[in-house]
């Protein structure tokens, strides 16, 4: 069950860390020296760090020299778009998205904007990216592309390799930026490298600790840094490295690496609460390709923010829209889906874990009966 | 004793994580939540930052309004120099600074150098700042004034209030930042506020865990963030927060503030190992106005890397400059000091905690009396 103190619904938010990165965590603090430092307790340090490295790189599927870590899977993609601006802005000012973006990646996009780029963003309605749409963008010159993986907040995901061969097809070596937050260790054999250049991943989203990111660079693209100091991470990103955080990201990432049965019992719960949810008469909107552990649901006439609030009181823990993004008015995500505001305005986001079992969907499955009855 | 695994006198590159905040990590591993999530899970867990904001706020003396958590003290300053540069750089290109700041401003202020602003540097021979180059800095239009408050390797501290005064005296409204890290909580009724208007402080340099920093700013100052996304920190310093890291930096600084014996048993360590150490005949730097818990050393005619790593194999863990640094050929903050070539590479910086204790001192100078003997 996601459980702990609460009924845990909101994994796509924030997993709650897995006993293995607990335990490295523990470990980690105990072995405190400064991984920089020249001495015993430097090295014992520097290795936790580069054990971590190891894990993380090989599920990414890259080279351990080619990720670095960093505070927030948000600081990646900032890297990320901040340094393919900086290294490719002569070459183009053009930049394509899509108009599905995390706040970590459209933020930094409206920043390029303001500064004279131009962003491309292909629409993602029912969550699909039109064929055309990637044909048309891939025959221009581009100073790069950033493409989120899959979806947080609807589940989507999109077909990346489609993008990857119309480049290649179009003899354009923009380079490829994933925000992968969502996805990485949320599709079976995903190798991030065969179909992007820079890949953005997060500890907490995989049941490591809040506080770490990580960023795939290919080895052969030099983007400046954005952090300066003392030349931490290959000089990609100054400052100490967050040693237990980075501990219990590698810890997470070789627990679920490890456990081969983790995707088919997300979808089996995945399915099961879509059928549940449909049998009580709300709304299921599943996109065609989609992770297997976030469901995008609407409970006709129940606002989300009253739904929300009201499952909290009972303990459980659901979203409405991103958690990210909660100050935000609209819904630019759920709009690009193809949802009016009232569709919107009504939706829930669902997403579990691994961990999620036949008790928590009996529970969660009453709940949700429940907040409709109330309204009624 | 200054211990756990190893016999610890590098404080000043990280200290060991106090038992308070490993408590605070265990607490936060349970509170799992986004801060950012409209439920119970997310309350709890946002509850646990702003207790932790307003702990750190109280003990630097500002708001805790004008405290953003960031992922380092390099990233904190980062965000002020880039800040302060984007803010004012049309009033001024002229930025005053030290000649021994730590990498994470020198750096920064080496990106603006190639973009066109000019550094002054105040030079710190002997650990202090002449009067005479600041009043003549602060005559002219400055777009900002960065300086830290004690140097991490010598132990000096530079009187700031002198910066603030001349500054008031010209009627130069240049900001003032002050890279904090390793005075905080360092030196007794320390207000930053009262002669900086930005300050950067670090959770793992006062017994907190790695991957937590502070920048405070001061109210009426609008700096436009460098790391954009979904508006975290009041959209200062976008990112999932990092809740552990925040709770120990919180709780570290908790127990820190609730010691009031703690400078007095610092600097009688402090005293007590110059006077051995001097009774060996080695060398002892100690700048007039110094923190009490770092000691800069020469052991003549012994390389320092050579006893770092002699040391190291006997498990006691000492520094030879800043760890931040060890990539670094030459040492510009011990050439500033005033120490020849020869010296800074026969120097050791031992520094420690308020835990530091008389059977560690013992075992400290036994050892740094036998790495003497082997070179001779």
């Amino acid at each position: 069950m996601e459980t702990g103190k609460y009924l845990y619904f909101d994994a796509a938010a924030t997993e709650m860390p897995c006993d293995e990165a607990k335990e490295a965590v523990l470990a980690a603090m105990e072995e405190y020296g400064n991984p920089s430092s020249g001495h015993c307790a430097g090295f014992a340090s520097r290795e936790l760090v580069e054990k971590a490295r190891e894990t993380v790189a090989s599920a990414v599927g890259c080279a351990p020299e080619e990720l670095y870590f960093t505070g927030s899977g948000t600081e990646a993609s900032n890297i990320a778009i901040r340094g393919l601006a900086k290294l490719r802005g002569r070459i183009s000012k053009t930049v394509l998205a899509t108009d599905s973006e995390h706040p970590s990646v459209r933020e930094p996009l409206k920043a390029l904007e303001s500064e004279g780029f131009q962003i491309l963003r292909l629409s993602t309605r029912n969550g699909v990216i039109p064929d055309e749409e990637i044909d048309e963008a891939c025959r221009q010159p581009l100073a790069f592309v950033t493409v989120m993986q899959a979806n947080n907040e609807t589940g989507a995901v999109y077909d990346l390799m489609k993008i990857r061969r119309a480049l290649a097809d179009n003899g354009n070596d923009a380079p490829v930026h994933c925000d992968a937050v969502q996805s990485f260790l949320k599709i079976r054999r995903n190798r991030l490298p065969s179909f992007c250049d820079l890949a953005t991943v997060s500890g907490h989203k995989v049941g490591g600790l809040k506080g770490t990111g990580a960023l795939y660079v290919r080895k052969n693209i030099r983007i400046p840094a954005l952090i300066l100091g003392g030349g931490q991470e290959q000089g990609m990103r100054s400052g100490t490295e967050n040693v237990p955080g980075i501990a219990s990201f590698g810890a997470a990432v070789r627990a679920k690496a490890s456990d081969p049965g983790r995707f088919e019992r997300m979808e089996r719960f995945h399915d099961e609460l879509a059928e549940a949810v449909r049998a009580m008469g709300y709304v299921c909107h599943v996109p065609e390709v989609h992770l297997p552990n976030i469901l995008h649901i609407q409970i006709p006439g129940v606002r989300s923010s009253w739904a929300v609030n009201a499952l909290s009181a009972m303990r459980i823990c659901v979203s409405a829209g991103s958690a990210c993004s909660t100050k935000k008015k609209d819904n630019p995500v759920l709009t690009a889906y193809g949802l009016t505001r009232e569709e919107s305005e009504t939706s829930l986001r669902i997403s579990f874990t691994e961990t999620a079992d036949e008790a928590g969907l009996h529970s969660l499955v009453e709940a949700l009966k429940k907040i409709g009855e109330m309204k009624r």
